[in-house]
């Protein structure tokens, strides 16, 4: 594939609220249980008026304050999110509007937890065919809003975070090598949220809150995700040996070390997130990309493969060179 | 802008319940002020069970019957909707699920009307850059399902509606031309859907209802659209007059020919979709493009100017060589 994008600055905000385990003592959960079962310690919460746009827009501000960069020419703003402050307006043009940026497009994407790896391979394309030149491409999710916080399958595994990142044109190389997203959307019921439908098949569901069958999902991500990433390195014609970063959706530490086994990757190559943050779905991959460039941990040249899964079902990556 | 893709089928799906203007004299209104007022005769209304997924996948099956085309090989399903059955699965992973289409990525994409001239400009990228080779794109609404049919202000104007489009590679000229999109996030509270939030700044919003400040709208379109196609004509190098088919988001008829004696193009040139169908957001670009096709209107090398306006703010478009 052709690309001539590359990734100029990346900034996080992280909500101030911290949930630690010891916080579910009521629904009969404790620390040592959940970090055994997830890696999990700590994860965010956004405030009660805090939503996806409002943590898009404060990472924006810290992209703007870190890197003392200018985004008023930014031309596109992509927003990958399944937590939307609203059906219209998108989050995308609420951060437009927040920054007042005078000529740009806006658009949300939803892919679940793979959200992240389509938002980085479609603004790549936009920017590689000369559409746009300069693009905000941030991930933002709210999934407290969605929590039913008596369901302990689900309310001790998600956080709430966005991640702002801008892609430029390269005038060298370009970011991506390859991509490839596959989806299994006869399993969708596997991890539901309603909106305007209250049902899926024979299954109700509650009242835009998600649900997830977390045995399955397992299942479903340890058979299909090593075939996945395969494929992706096939595509590339890259070898395991060649990738320096491994950096799958930290949906849970336990899973990722299933995963690493099955195809043979240290542990120690791969880049997560969840241990303070929780699984905070589209939102995981760039927050792990965040924090090993504030540890300094990557470097120009590095390949990284990125893969995510979830939601749809869906599972796909695309393999960078940062 | 680099462009190598080409439309190769293009059918739609229109739910079987008609709702004529009679069908509002409950709520006061007569035919001859709704046709008066917004040029809309008719507009069809999904089943109780019918949502935006249903209507994608019944318009992909007129598409397969239609072209005798094969879809097995599509490898990226892209869905434009701002009224998706749930927050996730995503309409797009349903769709893909529905035909167990083998290795597909699936994202559903949303900046409300204007929708579907990103989802076309986002999938011509992928496939000009190489990553997809063959594309299902999607705009399906179910709008009835967000309306509050005792408000003369959105219920009489909104219909549903569903078109799919495959997108192939190009051996000769790509299909785009040129695209500019722009956005008004600071005028977002003149039409506003809810769902995580009830709230837009001091506005308390109905929960999951479309609502809009259709004067406002009004004025905000005519005085911005007219400036966002100049600027769009100058970015393609081409004149007005090169333009043989004008396709503006057939939002409201009155509105539509407001804008064509503002920008001096005659309304025989404009493709509308609103009079049996309403104003179907996302999809009423493609419908119209469905509609012309149908008639034979179309001819091969044609120039189009497809602009979309609505929720967001947002407008933007893209001219296409048919």
């Amino acid at each position: 594939m052709k690309s001539s994008s590359k990734i100029s600055a990346i900034a996080a905000y992280l909500p101030k609220k911290i949930c630690t385990n010891n916080d579910f003592k009521k629904i009969d959960i404790d620390d040592e249980w959940v970090i055994r079962r997830t890696g999990i310690r700590e994860r965010r919460i956004a405030g009660e008026n805090e939503f996806s746009s409002t943590m898009a827009i404060n990472a924006v501000k810290n992209l703007k304050k870190t890197y003392h960069t200018n985004i008023d020419d930014v031309d596109m703003i992509i927003v990958t999110t399944f937590t939307p402050d609203y059906l219209t307006p998108s989050v995308a043009a609420l951060v437009q509007g927040y920054f007042d940026i005078s000529h740009a497009g806006t658009m949300d994407l939803n892919a679940a937890c793979t959200g992240f790896t389509y938002g980085l391979c479609v603004a790549d394309a936009l920017i590689t065919t000369g559409q746009n030149k300069k693009i905000l491409l941030i991930a933002t999710e709210s999934l407290s809003k969605i929590l039913d916080y008596a369901d302990r399958n689900t309310c001790i595994l998600l956080g709430d975070a966005a991640v702002a990142m801008l892609l430029e044109e390269s005038q060298g190389e370009g970011l991506c090598i390859a991509s490839d997203f596959f989806s299994d959307g006869k399993k969708a019921g596997l991890a539901t949220c309603s909106n305007l439908s209250q049902q899926y098949n024979e299954m109700v569901l509650k009242n835009k809150q998600f649900e997830q069958d977390g045995r399955k999902l397992y299942e479903y991500v340890l058979k299909n995700v090593p075939i996945g990433i395969q494929a992706l390195l096939k595509r590339a014609n890259l070898k395991k040996d060649d990738i320096d970063w491994f950096v799958p959706h930290s949906a849970n530490y336990r899973m990722i070390e299933a995963l690493c086994k099955r195809l043979h990757i240290m542990l120690q190559k791969t880049l997560i997130s969840n241990e303070f943050y929780g699984n905070t779905s589209s939102v995981s991959i760039p927050l792990a990309l965040w924090m090993a460039s504030e540890k300094k941990q990557l470097k120009k040249g590095d390949f990284l493969l990125l893969y995510g899964f979830g939601g749809g079902l869906t599972h796909g990556g695309v393999i960078i060179k940062w």
